[in-house]
């Protein structure tokens, strides 16, 4: 068999009247860069899922081709710039439908809050786009670690108050604007409502007058699950620049090897 | 301060006006014992998360609560029974919604296709129940491994085909019946419907008959991702007892370091 | 060719000059039962490694063996019967030397400290045992979840003191006595050398009086890292049943995203 | 309590008489370069994991100076390189004996055999070096993905042969020369033992003649999971650099749902 005249078989017809929703590659480690909202972009590492729709009558799509896309993709990534990616993908493939999911670790420097000593500290963000047709939806994730004291502990207790760490995961959806597309969200936006709405936040790096502020802190500023959930809500909330948001935070929490969580989904209208 | 007179924190009226859809415990193992198509239930370890609805006045709810509940269930579980639990947390813990959901390794008698020697076999399984008031959905999950060969890689090679381990993730939810309530549907069918939509079953032990036999019958039954989570969609779209369902296969692919997927959702109507 | 008499490549001679230390399968779920120190076994499901060692000259071992020898296992396992299946191993495949690792979850039944009320506890528990000849050496692995307190955090604090779960894991190796065998180690004895180390134990089950106790309790023996893993080994050395250990001690720090961790590796001789 | 005068805790004399082989931090996350055979350095991000040993009579370390050298270290991290981050972690701690681990994922561009498409494949590294005073001992480590086509199946089937993905973990350590040092050991020349001791090399991406070679390839090719880590042993003893390795072979077995491993541990002397 000449190698040139190799069989397609992906391009057979198929019979079976079954739609896929979603076929593609999964568990897709790359490099990429991201922006941010300080300074120029950030190299890191991703974890990608890209996939595109195929209808009930075409046998296989064409796996190599997501390589490609995403090898000769040289941008940025952003919420912004992603569905660019996205589109290339349905050109590529010939697909009414495509989606990119892309998971990643982002550094942010933080100062600590007595001696303002700095590191970096890491936040798991994502970005997915989904394409039908011309539209695109994107969604942006964030994984903000946090530290949670139990206000009934501390209202129960003479002395002390059992606290952990806990993380704060935020996904979200912007208003749409005909003028201008989606407006911006920036993970360092969505650091700051996690941290602001938890007890205390976390450190890369703390030195003792800073390990004394935040323990004092945290126990200035007890905080069930219940309410953390509820603080990032409100936040998200009073952003008139967000549309739909989900918020889970989980407590592991220091009395029990099970873990306490709570769930918000909320949509603008 | 007095414990018998210990404040009751969470019983506080809440402001922020933000109803919680789901607060509970996560990641909690518990032993628990499962309704097996074949003979008397099997003991097994799940992994567990059990959650209510907050409404928006009320500061916390009783975490403590959930675990009595698990610690005093006696039942074997099974898509009929879990409601019984679900309903037991709305009374304990007030709550007009609630929601459980267990995931357990299963294990199933398998014989070798020649030899006929048997060995057990480990499945994962969920089961997911969900209550609003009176009402309940029930969700039922499967992951069965399975063995895939590239049909395009036997069409285009003058010997051999790639082939590789995969996953066939199965999740349904079952028509309502007034009479008899939701119908059921065992593992051992789901099982049987991703073993037969693959290139082959994978087994717990072979022997040289046995893995002579499987590699020629994965050979003779070439299937992409696509033609496999097809092949399931099709076999519970025929079964009249399903309402939803969403498949996910993913192959572990033997020429690549990524996976490969397709994920095909249905509702009945 | 006939079923019959198909070739045993595995038997054939390898010219390769390596012997190989451990050949075999890893990642096995099967169901086991456990001795406990109270009652009768409990059941449970674990993940097995199972391994011989493979002379030089051999050109491959028999994996279905393994599968057959655990099928036929009906031991509840222990670290004195865990070396019966070790044996049984090394006689099914000739081999002069065999490794099997077991882990599984374990439950124990707790009492809250101040009200009494029980639930189930989990404890993730090894079992190792590896043959040369007619010697085995087991060794019994627990991870324990407790609670610390940051001394640093409370004495420099005018009020509260950070606090976080962590997972104390121990790892030992018991004397060997010509006469009676190597003594037994409990997994509930180690439970109780690793919650008497740290800052308080976890519950599965805590009403309001129970949190009360715990929070006081943590914060009355604040402890590092450092001591916890030293007042397990202090334990551990006192103990003259065991021969060696290592215990290593992570806390998941409330006021950082990486762990704090210390290790003792200690030998009696 | 004045900021400036706050206790050390850490400083104080510890009277429990057991000295601490490794405390420090785990799971730290942070951006890094390495130095790659063929051009400059390759940024990617690392978990860390860094430690010092403490005398028995010291109470505990200082966590925040890990962080702080880590910061500061400004090198592309190779097996030439880490030791000065120990060296540096030994100085800021005052101690005798220092370690780091490090793991991160590793690009390299890959060719496809017959169209000569490029794209970037993963492997995930390692690099840990311990320190004793002035002595330091650097060990390497990665993981690379392979094919494997099993040559039992190949042999007593009419066609066909099970193959799969499989993993190739290297840990290897190089003799030390008086003059110029360890030998430099690249992570590319491991992959190329890894790739051509297995059935066939994995590919980011592969066109159908690719896709053609790759299958006739590995089936040209069988190999044992015996097979391949004996080939990988072969060729790591015929490299004098190299004083000792462990190799371990994982396939992710197509027939059933656990894997077979083979494990291979040798010192030149």
């Amino acid at each position: 068999m000449p190698v040139q005249n190799l069989p397609d078989i992906q391009k057979t017809v198929d019979q079976r009247d079954v739609a896929i929703n979603h076929v593609g590659v999964s568990n897709l480690r790359h490099p990429i860069s991201v922006k941010t909202q300080a300074d120029g972009p950030q190299q890191t590492i991703a974890t990608l899922t890209m996939a595109v729709g195929l209808p009930a009558e075409v046998k296989g799509t064409h796996m190599s081709r997501f390589i490609e896309a995403l090898s000769e993709y040289d941008q940025s990534l952003s919420s912004e710039t992603l569905p660019l990616l996205v589109h290339e993908i349905q050109e590529r493939l010939h697909a009414q439908e495509a989606k990119i999911e892309v998971e990643f670790p982002y550094f942010l420097e933080r100062s600590a809050p007595v001696t303002g000593r700095t590191a970096l500290m890491d936040y798991t963000c994502r970005l997915v786009a989904e394409s039908q047709g011309d539209e695109t939806e994107v969604t942006v994730g964030i994984t903000v670690p946090v530290a949670s004291l139990c206000p009934c502990s501390k209202e129960i207790s003479e002395y002390g108050a059992h606290n952990q760490r806990g993380d704060v995961e935020i996904t979200l959806r912007t208003v749409r604007d005909d003028h201008d597309g989606a407006p911006m969200v920036w993970f360092e936006e969505l650091v700051a409502y996690a941290e602001e709405s938890a007890s205390a936040p976390l450190y890369p790096l703390l030195k003792r007058p800073d390990e004394r502020y935040v323990t004092m802190q945290a126990y200035d500023n007890p905080a069930f699950v219940e309410d953390i959930v509820r603080n990032v809500a409100v936040r998200l909330r009073d952003d008139e620049r967000i549309a739909w948001f989900k918020v889970r935070v989980t407590n592991y929490e220091s009395i029990h090897n099970h873990n306490a969580f709570a769930e918000v989904c909320w949509s603008r209208r």
